[in-house]
């Protein structure tokens, strides 16, 4: 059983109210009372209940994280920085999967909002209208995680995905290469999706690049394997490509599995550049060249901006645009030197 | 401002023991008054305050996960294990990070401690002592997931490393490998160090394969460039081996790059198997060869066995030692074979 309050002051032989004196306001009590209630302190163990507290201050200290699904190896890098922002702020994070459910988003919104947490994290996925009235129901304060939303106004940090996906294309543009394949997320996704496909396809006809969108764009939902089998659909209709940028680092090492175990190799046949800069990026062979989103830093400053929304503190921009940097390792070399191999 | 009961008692004129009643035996109340009351409790987006109940009843269904660090590949599937076990209690998970730091680790406690979490999970870490005496002056029940305490009575969930080691070792002996190597973690590690190090040396005896410790093992911390040095460091000193078994994925895929990075090939020239089945095991190339643990119900079962701890429920057996098994990819193949390549 944990002491209370009335424990402490029994014990040190004084009132509850010079108990929360001590705590609050001990320049308010004579040291030797002081000194009792802290000897007693120390030796029941007593903690002032942050539960009470919550009730008091209307403040629990703890956030609430909902990612679609921890499993993704984009998240962790993430988490990190996202815990590292509320640990040194003393809050903690309730991490929920809401594997883009309706249904269980709704059921942990419930938990949640009786948890009395202090605001939400939603993190890299399209936020809905019926999630939106109701953090505006329940009064939660919120903040989007590697999302946007274009519609409501809601502070958020994310990189700008059609910049960075023009990047990566221009790179291996700059690097020779005119066949360039992509492997994208489902054209209507804001993410992965829609604004990396449109980068892309700006690169293209910025630097007089004819393509035709049909044959060198193909789509994989996030998993390894719809993304390997995506890989062997382009392959098949744009097999004089030289290069492909990949709208996720899972993508791109799904590409070159495909073309490795199809005896096509990477990079000396065909380059790859990938998008994240996940971990995994360094462990893959060849070793992934990547554009890099900022993961701990988006993490980071989603918390650091959640917590200034909910302590009424001004915030310098409502949508937070971090930058990207392509990351160069082994997986993308020149065409011409592509060329002298085959 | 949150509605209270109160609220809802004006709103519908009755008394708030009859609000009370109408939340936890409906049946007790007449129908004309039990519609009155669910009217305004749904106007006034009323819903009873966990912190509340939490004082009241002792429970507030949140549970505290200490992890080394989230970032490492081998805790996405283990986390989502723990989460699924505890959503479908309609408990909520808050997931610190230590960085393995007596320090950190103790500000966390002592803030969980203040939420009145109802429990621990304790993850892939050998409990030292004063973290032990610590839960027991909390009062905290705990349950360890991915390793366990040989000293202390406490529940746990793991895999026999010793075994399973032996076992990934053995596979190698049966496809005809006798020169084989070993990237352990450090000696005094108790997971992926020691009892790995006797599960593959006691193999290597009871097929009468002659080596030497100082040769064949070599160390590397959990992270990926370490690894790859202590790769460096065993080919250097046992170029002849024909196989290496990495007591985790992340070294095995160290391995791996460092051998490709120098024009050896995987497995053609050596076999490598790996040790946890993370999902990266399935995206490297070659695919690798691992020995799996059941990462996800290692997760479930750490929470479903705290909920029963929680719960005054009988829990089957204290430690409990969950079955490893051997996942054949690509990046294993007989000797033979290599040799004929050779």
């Amino acid at each position: 059983m944990k002491a209370t309050i009335k424990d402490v002051a029994r014990l040190s032989g004084v009132s509850i109210s010079t108990v929360s004196r001590v705590m609050n306001n001990p320049e308010l009590v004579v040291p030797r009372k002081r000194q009792r209630v802290l000897e007693a302190i120390r030796e029941l163990h007593y903690s002032p209940n942050a539960l009470a507290r919550g009730l008091i201050h209307k403040r629990t200290g703890t956030l609430g994280v909902l990612i679609p699904d921890i499993s993704n190896l984009f998240y962790p890098a993430v988490l990190r920085g996202m815990e590292d922002a509320a640990h040194q702020s003393d809050y903690n994070l309730i991490i929920c999967n809401t594997d883009a459910s309706a249904g269980r988003r709704n059921s942990i919104l419930k938990v949640l909002y009786e948890k009395q947490i202090d605001g939400v994290i939603w993190t890299s996925e399209p936020l809905p209208r019926d999630s939106y009235e109701m953090f505006e129901t329940l009064d939660f304060p919120v903040v989007l995680a590697a999302t946007h939303s274009p519609e409501f106004e809601i502070p958020s940090v994310k990189v700008d995905d059609e910049q960075a996906a023009y990047d990566a294309t221009v790179y291996l543009i700059g690097r020779g290469h005119t066949r360039i394949g992509m492997i994208s997320g489902p054209p209507n996704d804001p993410i992965s999706g829609y604004p990396r496909i449109q980068g892309f396809l700006r690169a293209l006809r910025d630097y007089q690049i004819e393509s035709d969108e049909a044959v060198c764009v193909e789509f994989g939902k996030y998993h390894f394997e719809d993304s390997y089998e995506a890989m062997k659909r382009l392959h098949g209709k744009f097999p004089e490509m030289t290069a492909v940028f990949a709208s996720s680092d899972e993508r791109a090492l799904a590409a070159i599995s495909y073309l490795h175990e199809n005896q096509i190799r990477v990079p000396d046949d065909i380059s790859v550049i990938g998008f994240d800069d996940t971990r995994m990026a360094g462990m893959s062979f060849p070793r992934l060249t990547t554009v890099a989103q900022p993961l701990y830093e988006i993490g980071f400053s989603a918390v650091d901006k959640l917590l200034k929304v909910i302590n009424g503190e001004p915030i310098e921009e409502l949508r937070t645009c971090v930058p990207h940097q392509i990351i160069e390792r082994n997986s993308v070399i020149d065409c011409t030197q592509q060329a002298v191999i085959k």
